[in-house]
């Protein structure tokens, strides 16, 4: 807690960091025939994200097992712990494509490289979209072209790449935090998008570990001038994005796109750390608050969301049992319905603990609601069984967009929580889409 | 499939086979107060079914850890293998309801047996509604009387028993089929109900099996005059619910009051058969005909559903993940509304099958759609690569109310199948409720 005022919220999102440039633009990704290579008033579909020096790099990657060609390109590049720019389309996933995506997805790479005049082996891809769909890549190509001549450092120039990375969500998605480090001001920088398909469950190798649980495309690319090994990065960003990104769900639905990517440039000249030491932890912290915040907003603007419910899950007896409990609720249609409607139902929520994989004992199981992040819960069920508050006064507790739910399962000492958001008739009426324009269609 | 012309589709429901009679009566359970013990125009909420003599019973339950109070005392009757009657209520489903719960499903067990004059031990009970309210005594009792007094063997007094088990259900649910055993005509008649809350897991213990995978209230009923005897009627029981009702889903929540009841009183005069043999294979092939179109009534009237899908996956390495898989998919927000869409979109589907717990191969993957039980299929992917067809054509696949899904893995010989439904906006709507309007809320 005490961390927390080592660091400030700043301006500058992924271009507050020293070093670091952005743009966005629109070279119609998705075809619409509205004019290439210039913005028209149409919503930018291509950023480019630059280091003016190679930094140390870090990634998570979604563990679908069907898996997006830019994704695995990512995956092995991370590896060698160095890059120094990230390119990213809208639009289109990339994914499912075949030989000729994974083609794409290096043509991507390699050609933003030479635009850049960089030496291969220095950028990174991202793409979100419509899943099964070839790139178009004279598009493409128009697109890095221009965004490498308009790469610049103002507040603009990244929210033009916030705005690119976009898909179906309303809002660009930017954070910025400063913190010292001796007598050196290091930045994070970020940008993220997702609204849909999303339940992220990322892994470093892209590979599920068996005790990750089951888990839309989020995109998030990350930027500082910290001085940081790549493998204290990488250890950073899995503890980072294992509190944040994987924490979350709108629609339990994992995407075949899912990647998070760092770059640290080294630029504000700290003394370079290692994984362990103050450095490491206050870093560890701002990167962890950064993600979190990134997370959050999410959620909040996930399709069709009018509410956002931090499901927090104790008294389990381990945090498998805790997760899948959050999760299970987090994820039931029926529940998710009654948040929507304002309905104080724990007979639901009883119902997903129950036919979760977790072993429950109904009568000790309570269920209560609180503020966001508030102990004073007022309680729906005590050991089982419905406790005296008035039906109004629960209908009270869950009628604001935000609240927490507290479930605790009395069992042991575990805990989780998972930031969930309800089903309304906008979810359902946006992916139903309209196959009358399949320019429409979402991923 | 020559099984099929043993037996034949009759009229008649629970009241087809000799010495069933049935009822069905408002005795407002849900406290409407519009009267009580009197028909005044209102849904019917509670049933009766009674065998003229003792029967041997067999009966599967919900898997749910939260199991309502009428579940937990048949699963210890039917060990007992007699029983003679069913009374059933709607509008609470006794779950979440204590010690009080518990004496209150006891007495509805008892008060049937006397007002029906039978001895303690022969009668049954079901639930369903909404959870953790406790049961209006009074009214289920004034309700037994009334039902007790109506008892008949006509297609309206079934009928009225059907209607009185039905919730959210737009229509009422029965089936009956009629079979020679020798020289005997042998019939087997049943009732359902059920449209939300569905995805039911059962097994005869209530207990979950460590194969059986995760899973509304649905409620069955069946009666039968075979002379069976109670082991092999279970045995029966157990192979038609693996292939109808826990192979269903309508929004992947699981019950804590699944149940499955059948009473099978030997009158139509068949000499008794046990496990094996023809007599056997004949009444298990009509038991489980009963089953799963009751199955689809419930899949087909699901809240708010528009379209049934068949969801068959084949090719898988064993039946645990080509179960996994088609759930998966069944269950998946966005290929749900992407079917209410009448979207083609195989990128949805293959990212289920990429986040299921099952092992996939992205290039080994075909997805298609035929007509209902067609081998006439039209194939949107191939080895993971998008086929041929025009996006028109598999719109036009995905157009019918009802249709296929074909998923082959190409990766071993296990197959499975799922009833699904999509999702829509009327779901959420029936859902979200009205919380100005209590009674008005669902389960």
């Amino acid at each position: 807690m005490g961390m927390k005022k080592l660091f400030k919220e700043i301006r500058g999102s992924v271009v507050a960091p020293k070093g670091f440039r952005a743009s966005g633009v629109f070279c119609d990704i998705k075809r619409l025939g509205t004019g290439k290579g210039s913005d028209k008033g149409q919503k930018r579909d291509l950023a480019l994200i630059v280091s003016d020096v190679p930094a140390a790099v870090a990634g998570m990657f979604t563990t679908n097992q069907v898996c997006a060609a830019p994704v695995r390109i990512c995956v092995e590049h991370v590896k060698t712990g160095i890059a120094q720019a990230i390119v990213v389309n809208s639009g289109n996933a990339n994914a499912c494509t075949g030989k000729q995506g994974l083609k794409d997805a290096v043509e991507m790479v390699r050609f933003t490289e030479r635009a850049l005049n960089l030496p291969s082996g220095s950028a990174l891809a991202g793409s979100t979209g419509r899943i099964g769909v070839a790139l178009p890549m004279d598009n493409v190509r128009a697109g890095i072209i221009e965004a490498a001549v308009g790469l610049g450092s103002s507040v603009k120039h990244a929210a033009h790449a916030a705005e690119a990375i976009m898909t179906s969500d309303t809002r660009p998605k930017q954070i910025a935090v400063e913190f010292k480090l001796g007598d050196k001001a290091v930045r994070i920088g970020g940008v993220c998008k997702g609204a849909g398909m999303i339940q992220p469950g990322m892994s470093v190798t892209g590979k599920r570990p068996a005790a990750l649980p089951l888990h839309a495309t989020m995109l998030c690319f990350l930027t500082t001038d910290a001085a940081i090994e790549a493998k204290a990065l990488q250890a950073a960003l899995n503890e980072a994005v294992a509190q944040s990104f994987n924490r979350i769900t709108v629609d339990g639905d994992m995407s075949t796109n899912d990647t998070v990517l760092v770059l640290a440039n080294g630029l504000a000249g700290n003394s370079k750390f290692q994984v362990s030491g103050f450095g490491f932890r206050v870093f560890q912290s701002a990167l962890s608050r950064a993600c979190l915040e990134l997370a959050k907003m999410i959620v909040r603007d996930g399709e069709g969301v009018s509410r956002f419910v931090t499901v927090r899950v104790s008294g389990a007896k381990n945090f498998a049992e805790a997760d899948a409990v959050a999760r299970a609720v987090a994820n039931s249609a029926l529940v998710k319905t009654s948040w929507h409607g304002g309905d104080p139902n724990w007979g639901r929520i009883i119902a997903a603990l129950g036919y979760s994989p977790a072993t429950i004992s109904e009568e000790k199981v309570d269920i209560g609601y609180s503020k966001y992040r508030s102990r004073k819960i007022l309680w729906s069920l005590k050991h089982g069984q419905p406790s005296k508050a008035a039906f109004k006064e629960l209908c009270a507790a869950v009628a604001p967009k935000e609240f927490d739910l507290h479930i605790n399962l009395n069992l042991g000492k575990a805990s989780a929580l998972i930031y969930a958001a309800d089903l309304t008739e906008q979810y359902v009426e946006f992916n139903k889409g309209d196959v009358s324009n399949p320019a429409s269609l979402g991923g």
